[in-house]
């Protein structure tokens, strides 16, 4: 998985059936400690995540193994809402 | 899943029997503003998409995930028609 | 899926079961206009393609989705020849 | 699969369902030998593995294939924690 | 596919439990003309490879469709040995 921020959403009327009711979000890619990348990928949310929040993307078939997205033609998921990154026992 | 704006068909006749019938459109990928970027992706139109629509392609095992497209030899799907990117509550 | 033009075989007698009998070409991937790129790719032929040919390569598991590669080790499929790309009503 | 090393934790509360009760770690690519690469993944712990520890990551579909990651949302497992790198005859 | 290079083994005894008993090579992956790149795979074996081997390596879930490699949590195998690389009649 890998880390990034939603910046924006996506507003599409014509897409495919599995698609509908489903909130696609895009996502700037960030590092661990936060600093932007410039990638951007489009996410299905699958937490309740909102614009500003700092997540982590699930790529591939994984992405198909929530409630939200299963059988969905969706390649990319918001599967977490990140709280903090610990290494050497410190929080950055 | 990431951006693209379709740009051509692609013409054969001697192809694999589960693509028969599918349409092959030439995407080129795009930023999430649309400004084009230098790489090419063929993918099936699973959205009645045309020449220069600004749309979402979906890759990987969940490209198959189409009515269109299921079974089908393909890794690249055009799975939504864009109609606007919203970032911090402003169209681009 | 990309493009590639098929430029040789691969001639290999050790290798796994599900592998026997299919052929293994050597292709060099190209643009959609055919100019060639400096990357290889070792794809199973599920069209009769042979050494000149402009196809279609199909990667992951949906290169298993041909009577030819199912249930096959391999990761690429040669899913079509390629007769035009047509690009603003022009065939290139 | 590829070669890491276990940097720190991911803590989340708010995450997918089938995410809960996992281990989230971060880890750093390193090379066979062990120096450090400028890239970061998160991946699931299916061997106890902890800080410090040298391990190899497994992606795709198949980080689905341990007891600890079946049907999650993930992308990428610490499959295994790695004693030596054997390279013409002698330990690295 | 991709061309590699048997380079080494892999030691580890803490891993996955379908990780058991196969044998993890270290590929140095090569071009089709076996010149070295500076990319390193670790892969199952599936076919008696051994160190020095011109070999194919298959990936992602397709590398689980070999007896050795089914239900494992691996994304790379040594799918075949490589005797020779074919082009325009000749052996390279």
């Amino acid at each position: 998985m890998i880390f990034a921020k939603v910046i924006g959403t996506i507003v599409s009327t014509q897409k495919d059936e599995n698609l509908k009711g489903k909130k696609l979000l895009l996502c700037k890619e960030v590092t661990h400690d936060g600093k932007p990348l410039n990638t951007y990928h489009v996410a299905v949310d699958a937490v309740q995540a909102g614009e500003g929040n700092f997540v982590l993307l699930t790529y591939g078939s994984s992405s198909r193994m929530t409630e939200v997205t299963k059988d969905a033609p969706i390649d990319a998921v918001v599967s977490a809402i990140i709280d903090d990154v610990e290494i050497d026992g410190r929080y950055k």
